[in-house]
């Protein structure tokens, strides 16, 4: 039998079944710090509103304390048998000091307590996932600088379609993950609001100091209003948004690694401390890691959509279909946490394959856009310049013609505006040196742009 | 360190991130009594193929039969760090006889061997969810006869609409449920091919006799091609979407039991032993279960998107990214078991007001279509009927007649063609009596799908 | 046949099939007037780079305005078989003045074009978005003023819990509402960088002014990154998790319409207006538009889905399945649009109905929250106080007890500590005056939140 | 203002808004052949029941045949202002002879009418769709029949892994589409009840001869549950599901198809009438119509959750969300069929590069397993010849072997048990050969497979 916060009007047991099928203790036990920390709070708040003397507070503190290192210790856990996080705490206070814990869940409800557990549990993995968002910032920009001259094959379509800088490419990423890092950010900053006070869904008649609560456990604010706050749980959703989108970004991460890996790109090398081996097949070197990351956007995926489904078409305010927001928050937490550290680690150690990239650059004909647009220096129309290299293009690749072979004779029968400097083009350090664009692969620009995330990183 | 079952061109130690990362033993642990099955057919299918005497055979079966009671007694469990359950299974093997675990995995691989594991579980898994919608359908059925007179507003639109018995209500849900375990049948069986011989991807070039594995396991025939038998997993996502539509009908039904629950409708009252109080407000009886199967059909939508987008262009053959189809799986097939259970508990102890119900059936005006088909009988068209029958009612419901109250002649300002008898289907009992369609509520209809049902369910 | 900008290599004609199937204009057509802007931008940029002289730029400005007024008034519409906004915008240019059409694509690729019309185009719609939601706020706001001093009960588990005004009820949703504002303003301004300039994914090597281009399309600056410009598409993944985030909120205010709507609830009455009848049932009243936006909450969850599973393990840059972003995007614009629209309707016409209001203020206990806070104010630690009101409230309720009958003597029954003041809260509009904490349901709170939104809607 | 089969107690005209929001006729246009379908022979079974004349029921039917030739014509259209499909047609039918119209609708209601019609345009479109799967499976097996003899790597963890024959391959698609035609297939056949006569939600009350009303429309049945008939859209989520599965083994394949185009693999050749060309990138041709398909799995998961979100939690019987069913479901049905269409067009054209699929047989070692059997079958125990062959392996790797070049003196370093003919199966087509599993990629079982489908497929 779970023991419960709650009882008065019952004279039946509870299911058994029930039981079992009610408890949040499995999950909500790792809001523990949490609500330990919530619960000080709020003694300090009692006393100040002359419902705890000093005394009783300090008693109360202590004990919560005694409490949470009994925790962390494992003395008391998750099998325990409560009906969740909040009654465990409760009830082991009660066994410590039972007038105490008579006091304590005055002026507040589980209704607002699991909304304020949750977001000082939020503030702390936030600011973990900003901290692992930015050590895979820096491994892509370290290893774009360490590779600052390769360039390799972009693609569109998986068509090799122009020269790019390894380290520009690497970049896009770290881009990314930069609004990765925002969004969650803007998150963290929307549900940055005390919903303590709002008790079951009306708030309460206590003096409870909302400020001073809010300044004890590092609020901005309190939260406007009693119904919203037990009702809503958008900033669950939102987090799960952004953590859904940010592994997106890893699963695309994860797919080019997969590829580069191939025996037919080979672009990359994976240490080995990060592949793995096979069970009948010895020969092989699997990229794993990228793999597990590629498919974990799946869960991710589906961890927004649960959370959506429970919210869709509920009647306010709080109802226990809320519950399941935190399964689903606290696997994405978990999956993303990892899937960031675990990229970190196979970027940094993995070695490109410069030969292997040599090779692919040339593959198709990667220079008739720089063909094309030198021909618009020439004043050619544009529209008639892509016809022309197009052919060009067309002629190269069927004669498996080497770009570097092909004479300037041989331009200027696609276009007669062709002029002898369009023949040093045909190389992929002269395609990215041509650009000029700001955000293109010029490699100034993407020095630049490493220069400044590493010092917004603080590599 | 995780043991694992490969390893031979590999110099370095896995990165211990990647370890912990990588490891499935935390959630394929629950395979393990299909893996030792798998493994004791497997050996003596070895055995019929030369590859193992009948002494060696038996000390495997021995052996393996040891390692399952040591498991089942919690002796090795799913943190002792192994990569998977296979290898668990495998390293305990070899623990008891080096010898003869490295003859075992002759023939087999991960690859086949988890798709074989998954199956043999979900076999047992979907017979007992087959087991445990009876539960709720014979609840429902059970519920159904007991208030067999009992007539209950029907709604549209959440609008009272017309009457049905409460009985023929609950048989809708026996339908829905009655389709479930039919599509979750139809995925058993189409799942019901032994994939084992197709070793990593290509098939095995030893003497594996399959028909007899297939036997020995229950399987009604061996899968035809190897590649799809470790590639695809469009058997957990089938299982997975069966899943997801038999928890969208419970959350329905949950729905409805939130509502009738209301201190408005109070149309049943929830057994005490299935509902919760309040931390706050004390005069609480809140229908928990219901709200929380209502909240889970977002896991289980939340699963069959997860599964859906890791196979996703994935190519051809075993990825790694498969990996992710088991918790989604586990935590489907859990939660529908638990939900089913919970939901039979609740309907067979609710218990109906037939006060509250008779108070309802007053409200908004439900024998509309009675009347009109009453007209259409007596040669008035149908359009006509229903205008007529719209402005009596619309007069009804403002002046708040009593449809009892209502004489013919006021039923003749709408419609000459009323006859006397329009009178007597003023009245919630008549009104079902005067269904004559297949499938309609009329009482004896629903009388004979209740012993349809009772037959079906052996009830 | 479609007309397409490319064939340079190709012999074959594309397959019909394949024309069908590629083409978008039947949906990016919308993106008519974004491309004809863009457009006209590029050809200031392209003339201030030389590559125009300023009289081709004037006639090309002038053509493609020409352009788009043919386009809007329907005279070139979705059908005419162009593959997709940018052909049919230049081959219409083309077929004005060809030499000019062939030389407006210079610098610029559809990889990079896409993504800028896009941008311009959400730009709109999110600030459409934006009104639409104060539009919606502001009814809200309207009713709660209309209905100041009306208090109903406030549901937990839509069990009765406590009384609460019904304008902090609604101005719940206005909270909600506002952190939808905030959401979707922050996707704006996230994705407020000009893409152009990365053309098909490495840059251009032409002058082109991009800060320029930037200025003249009211961009906040210059994106710095050309592969992640045409490859990522998270700042539309966003801005549909806004949008389903938003419906949902929407879903929950529609389903307590259907709810409220309810012969049972009956706590308001929607307007005819918004409402439809029934083809069999003549005397209904349905809330259809609640219903509808209830259920349409399915599409933009499922938009968000389908855009974040396109873009699963995708690898850079541009591929040709992100096409497959904008029809979901379209369309949870669209939904949003409409939904706000109409619920603003709804809101603002739907009557409160204070009988039945006042009736279902009687069920329940709704005051054992203050009760108990009464006895905690008197020193009773809240525990103790939990209790004794419990057994008052199934005591109360049991007896059918009105709760102004209840008398002094009676409640100390319960508890000695009770005063005789604890009678007067015996009654809603007290209940709520009770309140004191920040962000209650105190009448005097609820006023000061409106008058914030008035000021802050401008109403 | 659209035309409304109600309005009886209506006084106020319906918000324009409103009506625009509400209208399904855009989409629901679709079903007019259905829907006439079923008012024809619905005229049939009112005149047996005696509510209509011979010469009216023949009136009717001619009435309706002409509206079917309208609409097919485009006279009547779905921007013509109605509510929905049943109204535009009952309208029609009021233009023409409206005191039939008025007679109609005696017995039905739109709650059961839109289920039958969807019903009846299912059983049409599933047909299609197993007929386009056939199409596919036909072009999968022509292909493999057409490089019987061409083996390709097969892949784990997109590594090189094994010979297969492409063939066997190809076979596994075909494998996964069998599933997919028979997940249709089923779903089809449990919708194959005749939902009519449940009118409202009741059933009715007329003598309407159901059976003779299944017969006239081609279903195996009648319904049982009149409140199941109207409230659920299973059948609509069972074949989003199926569908939804189906564009997963599409996409997985198509991703093939663009990784196999790659100029890195170049394992095929698709035909140009398939490829599109680049705007800026001349020598492009890339892979279109795949990767579309492979985006397009986006909407086919979306949809399905769309729908499944509409159903979570809704009270039965008939609400207006459930429209919300058939934008979603006319799509995903458009876009199976499209996609499977486009897909047997691409596969059938393809041609396999034999040059560059040798090349790649080269990389990796794919013939450890094949080594390890050997082994086995000398009787080394599996773990252990997975051992040396491991070492094996990555020596050969490491010294850029070619496995031809391998002498039995090498061999025997890693292994004393290698016997002569183990140097024979370093050969792809002996691998292959050495094959001996059902299922497995051995020549003679994939030809008797290809023989088998192509019986069945009666190519």
């Amino acid at each position: 039998m779970t023991k419960k916060l709650w009882g008065g009007r019952f004279r039946k047991q509870t299911d058994e079944l029930m039981e079992s099928f009610g408890t949040s203790l499995p999950f909500d036990w790792r809001l523990y710090r949490a609500d330990i920390r919530a619960g000080i709070a709020h003694a300090r708040v009692l006393k100040e509103g002359g419902y705890l003397t000093a005394r009783e507070r300090d008693r109360i503190v202590a004990a919560l304390r005694e409490i949470e290192a009994e925790i962390a210790s494992g003395k008391v856990n998750s099998t325990s048998g409560y009906e969740d996080i909040h009654s465990l705490v409760l009830d082991r206070l009660a066994a410590k000091a039972p007038e105490l814990a008579a006091k304590l869940h005055a002026g507040r409800s589980r209704n607002d307590l699991v909304v304020l557990d949750t977001r000082l549990y939020l503030k702390e993995e936030l600011a973990e996932i900003a901290t692992l968002i930015r050590g895979l910032q820096g491994a892509l920009v370290g290893k774009g600088e360490e590779y600052l001259d390769l360039v390799i094959p972009g693609y569109t379509h998986l068509q090799p379609a122009q020269p790019v800088l390894a380290a520009h490419h690497l970049l896009a990423y770290v881009e990314m993950l930069a609004r990765d890092r925002g969004r969650l950010a803007e998150a963290g900053k929307r549900m940055d609001l005390l919903p303590a006070g709002s008790a079951a869904l009306a708030g309460s008649g206590l003096k409870l100091d909302q400020k001073l609560l809010a300044e004890l456990l590092g609020f901005g604010g309190v939260a406007p209003n009693s119904v919203d706050n037990v009702a809503d749980r958008d900033f669950v959703v939102e987090v799960l948004s952004g953590l859904a989108i940010c592994g997106m970004h890893l699963s695309r991460l994860a797919s080019e690694l997969v590829l580069w890996s191939t025996a037919e790109f080979r672009f990359v090398e994976l240490d080995e401390g990060f592949c793995t081996g096979s069970s009948f097949l010895p020969q092989k070197k699997n990229p794993d890691p990228a793999e597990l990351v590629r498919g974990k956007s799946g869960r991710l995926y589906g961890n927004l959509q649960a959370v959506l489904t429970v919210l869709h078409g509920l009647p306010l305010a709080y109802n226990r279909d809320l519950q399941e927001d935190k399964e689903p928050l606290f696997d994405s937490i978990d999956t993303v946490k990892d899937s960031l550290a675990i990229m970190a680690g196979v970027v940094s150690t993995l070695e490109f394959n410069r030969t292997a990239v040599a090779r692919a650059l040339d593959r198709g004909f990667l220079f008739a856009p720089d063909l094309a647009e030198h021909l618009v220096e020439q004043g050619v129309p544009f529209a008639e310049a892509h016809r022309a290299v197009g052919k060009l293009a067309a002629w190269a690749v069927e004669g498996e013609k080497e770009p570097g072979e092909i004479t300037l004779a041989e331009l200027k029968k696609f276009s007669p505006a062709f002029r002898p400097e369009a023949r040093q083009l045909l190389d992929p350090a002269a395609s990215v040196r041509a650009k000029k664009t700001i955000g293109s692969t010029n490699p100034g620009m993407v020095k630049r742009n490493l220069a400044k995330w590493k010092k917004k990183l603080e590599l």
